[in-house]
């Protein structure tokens, strides 16, 4: 028996529409305590961990653990269908062979999306030792990045006592967000370290596509290390691990 | 002389831009009566049925009874040019060679169609023996049809006694549309027998484009018959026919 | 030492928008008095003339004249990243390579794009013999524009005691913008003599590209001559000149 209903399910849409960016099939692990996935993306440079823990749902009825594979793409094609208002069921067809998408409002309406095969991957968490830890909003996040993608292909982000910087350049200009302790869009600045690392402007920019502009995101630094990126969910938890870019 | 002047011209932007949609180019019949249209896609498989009473003009000077030929595309086009809150006239050039429209708002606008030479074609009413009858919100209509264009090229729609469903089945998953009696958006449910045809979606979609989301639709069903939807005004009427889908 | 800061820079960034449109590359000469920049569009038909005095910026520092190429699309895509409420500061890079952007809200941005060498151009204002003068809104004019794109490459501007016309005429049939003294879109009528003379379109329209719909636009004219086209701006101004079509 798998079957959950959520009245407000835009958590989950918004974070498929992050997670689809970078992956396109993938298992997803229903347990009576919650639903879970982790994967890697196709260039192995980034990794989605996803948690909605049966609390975040209004109904949550699991009985056995259970392995669904979707494909992301139609996954998220049928959850953009839901309309704002509705409220949406999530359980499996009787033969077993679909997901079935319940949405209630006006009218009901039913999608129904092949279940793969798609073998779960055993990825474990990387253990990393963070020197720097950064909370601020989608939409500041998002500025510096989309600056940063008109003057080039990589962003540096920094980050030292009362300061958090992402800075890109080449030969089209120079961009750069400044943020400092005070600032209203900066909610958590903590500096062990002095801490700058490069990565792949693509791949933040693709994490951060299905957020709102005014959710919460911490972002986890080490020199030269992956970062960890987490959406602040009310429930349950959207985390990307992004490998960095090392300079020959 | 032809002359007519629409305080509120939607219900004939929105009846055009249906129309186009199926057919190119017709010839609307001006009458003392009222304006006129009826023809069938280039395939066949559709039909337009489309009039506007004298009375759905605020000024209507018609004395001779007169065939007007439009390529649709230029007079959607001309249409979509028209801003809310202005009034429209329509009329014929002095020299007979154009279709005049003039929209009066914070300007005055004039925009000349060429007048082009279509023979109007015979077309008769089909006479069909339907066995339920259908009313629904156009928004409601319009989410069954784009859910199940997310899965398949053709749909089913059923009515049987107090209840209403649309639903596609294809290798991408499926969907369903259900109303049932009581539902707010279904306006109306009159069902003789179980009723049940397949339908190309291509051609639903076609002619629900320019309905407003809270525009009343009546469809009028018969099993593997052709459909009859009526798209509700407050003066005049537009209606589709639509062949089924018969299986080998 | 060039510095300068505007807290409302919409005016800037419309301005450059038009510009933009027209000219790719181009230098701004920056003195004590302000910012201006004179340039013909590479086909050598239309000019342009923008002038920002020192008082339309809230902070203004500079000392020395300079000249200042930029390429326009940079400028404007960087201008164009900047969010309605946030402050603009302009100033020079260090190593001079840049003019920065920095633009103040919730966060600290900055962009840099590339100075580059551009000569400036020895651009003397045309010396015409204007016949008539007539002022309206952009939104009004911008809508006779596209009506006149529907039809034809070219349009028609006419104006005459008491009359404003612009018209179009093609195989797709026929436009005309007619505004009368007392329309409240025509804020000013001023003719000498009857004046009339026909533009390209796609002139015109890249003229009035960003403008917002409440801006004045006053336009002089003369028969078969080119015609000035002023943006009103609050404090400085911005000038099109475009050559007219002579028929052979």
């Amino acid at each position: 028996m798998v079957k959950m209903r959520m009245a407000e399910p835009k958590i989950l849409k918004n974070a498929i529409g992050s997670i689809v960016e970078l992956i396109e099939e993938s298992a997803f692990r229903f347990t009576p305590k919650g639903v879970s996935m982790r994967a890697l993306d196709p260039s192995r440079i980034a990794m989605v961990d996803f948690e909605l823990p049966a609390d975040a749902f209004d109904e949550y009825d699991v009985t056995d653990e259970m392995i669904i594979g979707v494909n992301l793409v139609d996954f998220e094609k049928a959850l953009s269908r839901m309309k704002s208002g509705e409220e949406l069921t999530l359980e499996i067809s009787e033969d077993g062979s679909r997901l079935l998408l319940t949405f209630r409002g006006a009218s009901t309406r039913k999608l129904g999306i092949p279940i793969i095969n798609v073998e779960e991957e055993e990825v474990s968490e990387p253990k990393i030792q963070f020197t720097a830890e950064v909370g601020l909003t989608a939409e500041v996040l998002i500025d510096g990045l989309k600056d940063a993608e008109m003057v080039s292909e990589s962003v540096l982000i920094m980050a030292k006592k009362g300061e958090f910087v992402i800075s890109a350049e080449g030969k089209k200009g120079s961009s750069e967000l400044r943020l400092k302790e005070g600032d209203a869009a900066l909610t958590k600045l903590d500096v062990k370290q002095n801490t700058s690392a490069k990565f792949e402007l693509e791949y933040l920019l693709k994490m951060v596509k299905g957020a709102s502009s005014s959710d919460e995101i911490i972002l986890k630094l080490g020199t030269d290390l992956p970062l960890e990126m987490e959406m602040k969910l009310e429930k349950g938890k959207l985390r990307f691990f992004l490998a960095p870019l090392i300079e020959a």
